[in-house]
């Protein structure tokens, strides 16, 4: 029996009734839930206080689907580029390398929605010099310019659920369960479909009086992925719009903005607006226009779900496009709650911090499936542990209301140590709210702004490309804010439109511009307005603080490439100035890198050469002939470079540090800080205890240094420790 | 006693007669010269058939410099980058940074002459706006823009003659001759000069009736270098053109062409048109017509040195700025001679290809100075070695007439066995032109072209910044041509302008585009227009081979990076389409990586991650999730790409490989080919008989094919073997 219980949901299924009561006991479960193809059996209600169902707004009734075909969910997608060898008509099969079970072409309009591009003179040939034959989805130019590339950008159908389809594949559901439908998604903008999705919801809460919190999995929109014509996965963007689009969707949007959307606005060349794309203004008007509508949409079902006296949870995942939890009109929605995956501590912060809900949940990973769940490899202690100390630091710093797991539960019962472990870490979780007594711990006296093209609408979802997945060309910048996310700092994500617009807010000590060069993250054109220098440099010099990862700033201009140079004191080399002599001013200590032990690790670094623009910048890290952390002073201001910061804790400890040094603050260096890399203190002022964590799989000794005095401590692998000050 | 004698060119000096007959008659010497800084002894001419004496027009009379202080030879600069850190005048001490014994300002017609710009806005500041104290070199900028960067392209003089600067600092002889001056340079085109150098030059010519050589050295403008105030190299350009400027040049510019030259035209935001800048058209003029008069100038001082029955011979460096060997106005300078220093085997086909002149002649490194001559880690045979090693690729090719050495003889003579070293080193050289008997060896039955924004002005001379200097940047690509000087390939280089208008040459078979995005190796926005992609695709279609390597074609358009990404079956990932699922198809073996025996080193790479656009491409290497080789059909045609390609044996063979893969004739891997890359045969069928050279320091076994046949044989640690074929 645990020490206290609740704040826990855990998923059951139907058939092994007394597995899961004393399941429910050993982690002191509060509430249950189902998953995708698992139903809550019988005895939920008498198990814990509340029963969660999920709930398909679009997808759940297959019978209704089958019976309105013209429902379906459209997506935009791009043929593969083909290159006309020589003269004479070129045809282009536009669906050559999708996956024909997931999508087929829609034949709506053809000339107004699909557009046919020469990508080598950058021209769009008109709809009178291509045809389409509708039996093959082929699509023939009649006189394309010899040796020029085309592309077709064309709306396709969904055919098949994206969620549901990545499931069956991933379940081998084809295999074992060969009845099982394959799920066609509706778009609730389509013929009836909104007047059948409510009156569903409202039969459906009437159906499930056992249900008390209704699950949205999640609304309207997928996020995009695309399959290729074998069956795995082509394309995955996690912010993508492509699959929220529809002729009624873009003529709604054409007559009340007055513009009319392309293809080519959606498929984007081929980048499909990447949220490491410098989002177009077309761009930001349909995630406008559809997170709006959405969030319309939603409240109404929200409202149908609490007139029945269930609350309104919805998962961070799936179908949610339009409900950008940090986007104006979320909280209109009206959710009593919201439930997402943690797959770090970014993610983490991702779902506690969201505003305007009544409380957060966040599911941990692994998700019970045979993927984890095997005895041919699977590790599932150690990815719970991994998860679990990822996460843990961003609970600290803001502790979700609620946690739990998902899956299928008689998958986790094969695995004793598994449950085991997991019983501990609902215990954990629990002790951190009940010892911290809802009090947050202090931060440091400054915000820290974190500067990208997306500002507050992806707080805390920079350089993600699928969920929490790790990205070569990214990890050196997710880095950035994984730190963040567990460290004593007030974080608020500014966009470049808002601090050319209205400043700097007043609150900010130290910015922060994180990314490639040419992304939406390190800015790309917004450097071309030197105003934004400018302004950054008069307020660095005034005394602020400026860190700059990776390529900040940067954009070919007036003799450099970041266009912060001379604040940074650092600039890449691009093979433009090789005939400049370089002489780095290395300085072998300094209180940023003072906890390196090793050469600093960039990860990817800047993906080549950086260099001190002087002899006044201090070179702090210099490894085979490039530059991989400097400072500089700056008017009354600091900067700090650093080329790249994968986390670990010794570089999530030197961004500490840098930030400290950037706003002047080296003081509190002195003030709960632990002279151990690996442990984090967190300070309780209110109750006057502190909580030490190791984020080590060792033993870990440790010096925690507060209000003059210092304690030493031994903590266990993962261990965590409460201590009283008196 | 050598076995042959001549063609060989020995540094003497005063004082060790003896040794340097004994010296004469170890090496086989026929010529003598004297260096910077020593004079030729009297028994010169009883050694050797000819004597080479040194002769440096613009700077070989200080007397008369110091006479003509206005003639000083001038150099555009740009001052260091300084912000306006708020309100009020900017003071910008343009020569902060330069070394001042180097350098002052030329205060001629300063508002024709600097320039201020606003880097931030990229406005231009007008002289009204701005004032220079000329007591101090300070300029002022009245009212800046607060925050802005500016900086001051300026006019400087040379008050220290950049070779004899850097010699008399490397050699120090500001300690160990103090009284030694500090040469002057001047200017051909200022008041009196001309006249004073060609009467200077006959009366000289009549003093020293025992020169048979006038060893120019060189002319009158030298490549760019500065200095740093601490008396360190700041910038080198070997191509640099800003030391060949002058307000009479450029006045005569404006009235030829009909504009007028700006200061940003030479200092170009400070990248001072390095030769990996897209040159401008404005460079590209500037260069047409220093070369033009310095062509006209040197020539009449080639007449005035037949004139008195000697030979004139151009020493490929220092003063060479405007004869650029293969430039259109070169061969009109009569010329008999070349001599220019071999760092690697390009440097030596550099000198070996350039036409127009009758004999052109190599000097081997290393040069007889104190910093290799020293008994305290100096490595003269090592060196020596390295040297003969690297450049005996390209001679075997191309052989030179003559070989040399260079420095302070006196020095090398402290050495034996470095003696020895280089005594074999002069017979192996003379054997190579008594075996092959003048025949050239065989070639490959189609050229390779060589594809960048210089073409055939920089034959040899792509990604160099210093003199055959290694860069960390550039090596990756420096290899591609270090390879081609030593293999069986006649090699073009050809411009995308002569492409673009009159097509690739019949004779090429397979075009290489090797460079970092952005450069003028790569191309940059060369690739903006589609005609030139459209040409290439249908030149490689119709049957032909292309070779990228780094970022070939680069240019961000229509949805691909690689503007030829069809042709190459390769993009580079810049961040933007992440989202995009890659499933590589790696091919085990394949032909030309078949050398391989460990991972292709691609040495810098292309700087990030460069994948397969599709399943049809072969990706013959893959490491950590990028490709560094890959193969690709396209048409009748190939394509191979190579992220980057830093010379080996190894990656010279595998280059070699893709070239005959590509152009589709692997049969030539059974003609004249050798099983063990470190070795190269060269096959001379005039002759029936072939040459194989060990490149390595071991002993090499090795299988030599051709006709049919096949020859074992063991070659000594860097040795070489003729073969007879009956």
């Amino acid at each position: 029996m645990p020490r206290t219980t609740g704040r826990v949901t855990m998923p059951i299924q139907e058939g092994i009734d007394e597995q899961i009561r004393e399941l429910a006991q050993a982690l002191g479960a509060d509430a249950v839930r189902n998953s995708d193809g698992t139903w809550l059996p019988e005895i939920a209600s008498e198990l814990v206080d509340k029963v969660y169902s999920t709930y398909f707004p679009a997808r759940g009734d297959q019978e209704w689907a089958l019976a309105h075909p013209d429902t379906l969910v459209n997506q935009y997608l791009m043929s593969a580029r083909v290159t006309a060898m020589g003269p004479g008509p070129l045809r282009i099969d536009v669906l050559e390398g999708y996956f024909r079970e997931q999508f087929r072409p829609c034949y709506e309009r053809v000339e107004r929605f699909w557009e046919v591009i020469d990508r080598t003179s950058g021209e769009v040939v008109p709809p009178s010099g291509w045809s389409v034959n509708q039996a093959t989805g082929v699509l023939t130019v009649a006189e394309p310019a010899p040796w020029h590339e085309y592309t077709v950008g064309f709306l396709a159908e969904q055919v098949w659920d994206t969620t549901q389809m990545y499931n069956y594949i991933t379940n081998g559901w084809g295999e074992t369960d060969p009845t099982r439908v394959k799920e066609r998604p509706y778009d609730v903008r389509k013929n009836g479909v909104w007047e059948y999705m409510r009156e569903a919801l409202g039969r459906w809460l009437e159906q499930h009086p056992e249900v008390d919190v209704v699950r949205f999995t999640t609304f309207f929109y997928h996020f995009t992925i695309a399959f290729n014509s074998e069956g795995k996965e082509k394309m995955v963007d996690w912010f993508g719009y492509s699959a929220s689009v529809s002729p009624e969707a873009i003529d709604a949007f054409e007559a009340e903005y007055g513009y009319r959307l392309r293809a080519e606005d959606f498929v984007d060349a081929g980048y499909y607006n990447s949220p490491f794309r410098c989002p177009t203004r077309q761009f930001r008007d349909w995630i406008d226009f559809q997170s709006r509508f959405v969030a319309q949409r939603a409240k109404e079902l929200v409202d149908i779900t609490h007139a029945a006296g269930r609350e309104a949870m919805m998962f961070l995942g799936d179908n949610w496009i339009g409900t950008e939890p940090y986007g104006p009109y979320f909280p209109s929605i009206g959710l009593d709650a919201v439930v997402g995956s943690a797959g770090s501590a970014a993610t983490t912060r991702l779902i506690s911090d969201i505003p305007g809900v009544r409380y957060t949940e966040v599911r941990f990973l692994p998700y019970f499936f045979p993927d984890v769940f095997n005895h041919d490899g699977g590790d599932p202690v150690g990815e719970a542990n991994e998860s679990w100390l990822s996460s843990r630091r961003a609970i600290v710093r803001r502790p979700l209301d609620r946690m739990g797991y998902g899956g299928y539960v008689s998958l986790a019962l094969e695995f004793p140590e598994f449950i085991e472990r997991i019983t501990a870490i609902c215990q954990e979780f629990r002790d951190i709210h009940e010892l911290s007594g809802g009090e947050l711990p202090q931060d440091a006296p400054f915000t820290v702004g974190v500067l990208n093209a997306w500002g507050a609408l992806r707080t805390w979802q920079t350089h993600m490309v699928a969920h929490a997945l790790w990205y070569k060309a990214a990890y050196s910048y997710v880095g950035v804010v994984e730190a963040l996310a567990g460290l004593p700092f007030k974080v608020r994500f500014l966009s470049f439109e808002e601090v050319l617009r209205d400043g700097v807010p007043p609150e900010v000590g130290v910015l922060v511009n994180a990314g490639a060069a040419g992304t939406a993250f390190s800015g790309g054109d917004a450097w071309a307005d030197g105003r934004l220098a400018e302004l950054l440099r008069q307020w660095v010099a005034e005394g602020h603080g400026f860190i700059g990862v990776g390529e900040p700033s940067a954009y070919e201009q007036g003799g450099t490439f970041l266009q912060l140079s001379d604040v940074l004191g650092v600039d890449r080399e691009r093979q433009l100035t090789l005939s400049t002599d370089r002489y780095p001013n290395v300085v072998d200590e300094h209180v940023i890198t003072a906890d390196l032990r090793a050469p600093f690790d960039d990860g990817e670094g800047a993906g080549g050469d950086v260099y001190a623009t002087g002899p006044r910048t201090q070179v702090l890290s210099y490894v085979d002939g490039t530059l991989r952390v400097a400072a500089n002073a700056f008017g009354r201001g600091r900067a700090v470079y650093f080329s790249g910061l994968p986390y670990s804790a010794v570089n999530s400890r030197t961004l500490q540090r840098a930030l400290y040094w950037a706003a002047r603050r080296e003081d509190l260096l002195e003030q709960w800080f632990t002279s151990n890399p690996d442990t984090e203190v967190a300070w309780y002022p209110g109750h006057r205890r502190f909580l030490v964590t190791n984020n080590s799989y060792s033993q870990a000794a440790t010096t925690v240094r507060g209000e003059g005095r210092s304690w030493e401590l031994v903590l266990e692998p993962m261990g965590s420790q409460w201590v009283e000050v008196d």
